[in-house]
């Protein structure tokens, strides 16, 4: 059985290559965790998953502690077996998705009290039953339970959400069952505020966690101010464990986060906008729905090798799109979650060839290029 | 290229087995058409129908002369290289799917007058137009435009029906543009009335089609009644040409079908099922949205070998479903559709060892056993 390590392969400015070994097989970095919310990669088998080039997958606490329970999915062997995914898995805490979709919440010292969003069910979740369940979702990476500080918030209110965060941190860390190969990783908060940041990350590095994710950004406070807090936090942050900016992002955001030193990402940005008709290609984004495509022969992007590019033509896209047919679900996230990884590769070998600058000036030209021209 | 021709290989008692060759590659027979409806087999990727051991698949000519339209089809290539399906493809004629789907109707001696269902817009199909719409779609066999005569119905109404398809099966002909691999078949009608039935045989067969299908049967009139038909029908029918009973079915239906000489079919029900949640399994159905297998860790059929039964339990499966996650909707789908054509795949070995009336004991008694018990 492989131990939980993190090794530092390279370095480019602030940029890193590393490499994350787990229970379940190791991760490179940086690396997109494509987002598994309810025990299944939307739209995706995971062997699909797997060929788009994932090493890891996210799943959430908060949807599988209701839905099948974390019990359930223990009895049949842990979430790997369930999903029939047997690579590496991390999973969140359910903290996040407690204050955003569950309907009534009360957040005391010892938790949070929540509706369950499917049936009104009441539920409390706290440090301790966040880690159990994730121990018996059998997750490679637990992540400690922390409260989402809301956003735009006072120093006063993030302050004192921090350090509630800080100690719900404690209890996670104690709470955790050590194992081979297993980890948990501490989350930073504090908002926008740069000793707020700097006081939780100093904290978290007494407990000592296994990896720093950093959370309460990416909740609307923009692309400029994520990277300006993202400079002032990754310095503090020990250089040989890996750094998780959670919930992020646009392909946009994700290269000017390697560039500032992140290491992994999540987000149903990919999946979410294949489902709703959205591609990512080289020039920007594609609304496959549009008109302009009902005639296009042509591939969503040619320099693509996922299925839905070699073998359809937007014209097809665009037609079982508008016709609602699932296979529309299927192809264009297929092609979403390629081009996310086909992304994290390019940037990895342009960190190890040292050319990132020349590889970001490159990738924002051609994304402001805009969509090939209409046939 | 291919002619298009049905070589009988081998009898044993009413029931065949043959081959039809067609300019996208050949279809052993009894053969099962998984349905395409809008250009996509709902829920699968091509490869995967490939994979079930289907030869060929059905498109239909009503979904697809709507939207994206068969001109724009053509400008694609034709059906098979707009949606990835290499091998053959039979196309429907519009006539059923006009009477069921679309609002408003008017029948004339020329054609059916009909508002769509998807935009309300009018629209005029004839059998002329329906033959030029498959040829557009590049369909390797082409159905004679027909009306499927109600159930139930007067012996005389039906007989006024059943001349009106006649007279379009002789227009349809006439509008078939002959191409080396390509066919056309003719469409029986003549509801429950044997000399209706036998009538309809010999106008059909003066016209001189590639194969014969049975239209207007599994619409109400129950099993033993549709069995009864066709043991009239079938005699009657040229024995070295392929017989195909439109619309059928359950895989019982098929069993006895096959029985009685039937070579071809096509149905919703092992796609439709799927995304509703029904499996079928050797032992009869299973509905997988049932709470009895939310803790079961064993394959929905220990016998399949597809990857919902390969690399999944029925727990999973059930979670999906009660999910409502789109992987639920492909894996139940691929599910249904291997068990289809591993039946096809079972009744063709049974009939070329001469021992097709113990398999059916066999299937029957299996089918009434039962699903296994619950853990």
């Amino acid at each position: 059985m492989n131990i939980f390590k993190f090794q530092l392969l390279r370095k480019s400015g602030l940029s890193r290559i590393g490499k994350i070994q787990t229970a379940h097989g190791s991760i490179l970095t940086p690396a997109f965790m494509p987002v598994g919310t309810c025990g299944t990669v939307k739209a995706m088998m995971p062997e699909s998953v797997a060929l788009t080039g994932a090493d890891i997958i996210l799943g959430n606490t908060y949807h599988l502690m209701l839905r099948p329970t974390s019990e359930r999915i223990s009895r049949f062997g842990g979430l790997h077996r369930f999903m029939n995914w047997p690579g590496p898995i991390l999973t969140d805490s359910g903290g996040f998705q407690v204050m955003s979709l569950a309907k009534i919440r009360t957040i005391t010292e010892n938790g949070v009290i929540f509706q369950s969003h499917i049936d009104g069910s009441n539920h409390t979740l706290t440090p301790e039953l966040s880690v159990k369940i994730q121990h018996n979702l059998n997750s490679d990476i637990t992540m400690s339970f922390d409260e989402c500080t809301e956003f735009p918030v006072s120093e006063k209110i993030a302050n004192v959400s921090m350090h509630l965060s800080m100690r719900w941190a404690k209890r996670s860390h104690s709470a955790f069952v050590k194992r081979l190969g297993y980890g948990i990783f501490g989350i930073v908060q504090g908002s926008i505020y740069p000793d707020l940041r700097k006081e939780s990350i100093e904290i978290l590095r007494n407990i000592n966690f296994d990896g720093y994710a950093i959370g309460g950004l990416a909740v609307g406070e923009g692309q400029e101010e994520m990277f300006r807090i993202l400079s002032i936090i990754t310095p503090s942050l020990p250089e040989d464990q890996p750094r998780y900016l959670m919930g992020v992002g646009t392909p946009s955001d994700i290269v000017g986060c390697v560039q500032r030193g992140i290491d992994m990402f999540d987000c149903v940005i990919p999946t979410r906008s294949g489902r709703t008709g959205q591609a990512f290609t080289r020039y920007g984004t594609v609304n496959i729905r549009n008109a302009r495509h009902q005639n296009d022969s042509r591939p969503l992007d040619d320099a693509c090798n996922c299925p839905a590019c070699r073998n359809y033509s937007r014209g097809y896209l665009h037609h079982l799109t508008r016709s609602k047919e699932i296979l529309g679900l299927m192809l264009m996230t297929w092609h979403n979650l390629q081009y996310y990884q086909d992304l994290m590769s390019d940037l990895r070998e342009a960190i190890i060839k040292d050319r990132l600058i020349n590889y970001v000036t490159n990738f924002y030209n051609l994304q402001t290029f805009g969509d090939i021209e209409q046939l």
